[in-house]
């Protein structure tokens, strides 16, 4: 077993979510808990986070249970817990948000647990790109740092961002993010170009249509996981990430190949977190369960 | 070699489009003529179509050239050739039709040549599922059929349509066509519920996010091949279909993964097309172009 370890750093929310197959009041989300989550069937995660008084016991049990590391996951007297509220389109490709409340997420301010320092596999979940430095600072030797961005940031901190790209391994972002960050109409110019604004390589997300990867190498491709019956997408970006540099963190084989495989990990725990409400659906299954599937998808693009 | 022949009845028409890239004036176009260019790599295709007096004689001599049949391509006295103009948005996924004049393709009533009644692979390039199934008799003894089709005859044509899908062997239909047709939001119970409609298989077509193949052993998944300069995406789809139908026409390997092999090709052939205006860059190549960059996907795709 590898002596890595991997930490996270992200939101820990309460997410309200209407879908064309139903509805969940206050579930149990937001970035840090996909990607803690969905990395645990690979390692033991470390999650740093803010939550309020609201947050109750069961939840911290639920990640106990999958034994992520929840030391760096403060809770805030008198505070309240992040909250969203969203509707997604019927295509389940889009989603309106309705209602925000950052509550103590909205002055997070990460102070890493000294004990969380020495960890090797660093992922800054979504967040302002000051924020994702400062977290960066307090990691003594980082093997290999992966960050998320959106769109808010590159066009309200687009210095503070660049900035940043050059002190990543990868960069994770979407189709039309990427497109935005270079002003470009083509996904593989764009990809290409980010390459060239620092980080070693970019993964640029889909949705239902897969993932790409960029590297010195070249460019990688993975179609999406066929799922019939998408019940809730919230998650599928940060279960993925969770996916992946939970399968890299834990793989002691040779380079070439690791960050391919670690993506198909990610693409196939996302494909069972978008088939339930929150994390209904990965509580459920266990770490056969992935490596079937993943056996699975890979017949399913041999040709 | 195979001693298999491959059909292809269809629109020959000249285009004038508009892209980013910039513009193409009564360009040799049309669903035969991209299909049976495309298949010509692979296999020495029939084309059925009809044009005006106007077809000038280099055109006949382009298909010649990469030995097209044209037995079956009848000019029409004193008719005008089939016109359309069209212009792409910035991201080249959607066009607006300015003009279209069918004229001689109006009233096409293909009868084939005698000659080609034997042929054994057949496609159906888009058009009403009337004319598709009255070619379709014309065939003494089909082995594989596939035919294309778009929305304006799901919407008008609906019930031919539907008496049409138990002769093919195949569908090909691009993911909103396949969407309308089952009414549906989920492309995967869609391709599924096509083929109990009564294709053998379906393959859904997604442009630059690739394509999926649905048959009895399930679902197959191909990505889209990283194009960084799209010039004109004009009959990328008929590129598609002519690369798989020759390659599978001329492929006398076992049948476990064939058609699998036959949609790389496809999607090979159509990278190329995309490429350049019209025929352009499809001109410009060879075979051994396309098997390298088959391997250069094939590449691409491996985890």
């Amino acid at each position: 077993m590898s002596k890595d370890t991997l930490i996270v750093v992200g939101s820990v929310a309460f997410d309200s979510i209407e879908t064309p197959r139903g509805n969940a009041d206050e579930a149990l989300g937001g970035s840090g808990t996909y990607f803690s989550y969905a990395a645990s069937y690979f390692t033991r995660p470390r999650l740093v986070g803010v939550v309020g008084e609201d947050f109750p016991d069961e939840h911290r049990q639920l990640f106990a249970k999958r034994q992520i590391d929840t030391t760096g996951l403060t809770s805030e007297k008198g505070g309240k817990t992040f909250r969203w509220r969203g509707r997604y389109h019927s295509d389940m490709n889009n989603r309106d948000t309705l209602e925000v409340h950052l509550n103590v997420f909205g002055t997070f301010n990460p102070v890493l647990p000294p004990a969380f320092c020495d960890s090797t596999h660093v992922f800054l979940a979504n967040g302002s790109p000051l924020i994702q430095a400062k977290v960066l600072d307090q990691i003594k030797k980082p093997q290999m740092v992966m960050a998320d961005t959106m769109d808010l940031w590159i066009s309200t901190m687009h210095n503070e961002l660049l900035a940043l790209l050059p002190r990543l391994d990868g960069l994770l972002l979407n189709e039309s993010e990427a497109l935005m960050l270079t002003k470009d109409h083509n996904l593989i110019r764009a990809g290409m170009a980010i390459r060239k604004l620092g980080p070693k390589f970019v993964i640029i997300k889909k949705g239902e249509h897969g993932s790409m990867l960029f590297t010195q190498d070249g460019v990688f491709l993975l179609p999406g996981y066929p799922t019939e019956e998408v019940i809730d997408p919230t998650g599928a970006g940060d279960s993925f990430a969770g996916g992946l540099m939970g399968q890299l963190c834990s793989d002691d084989s040779p380079p070439p190949g690791r960050l391919r495989r670690a993506m198909a990990y990610g693409t196939v725990v996302a494909s069972f977190t978008v088939e339930g409400f929150g994390l209904d659906r990965l509580k459920k299954i266990e770490r056969a369960d992935i490596d079937k599937r993943l056996e699975h998808y890979k017949s399913m693009l041999d040709f």
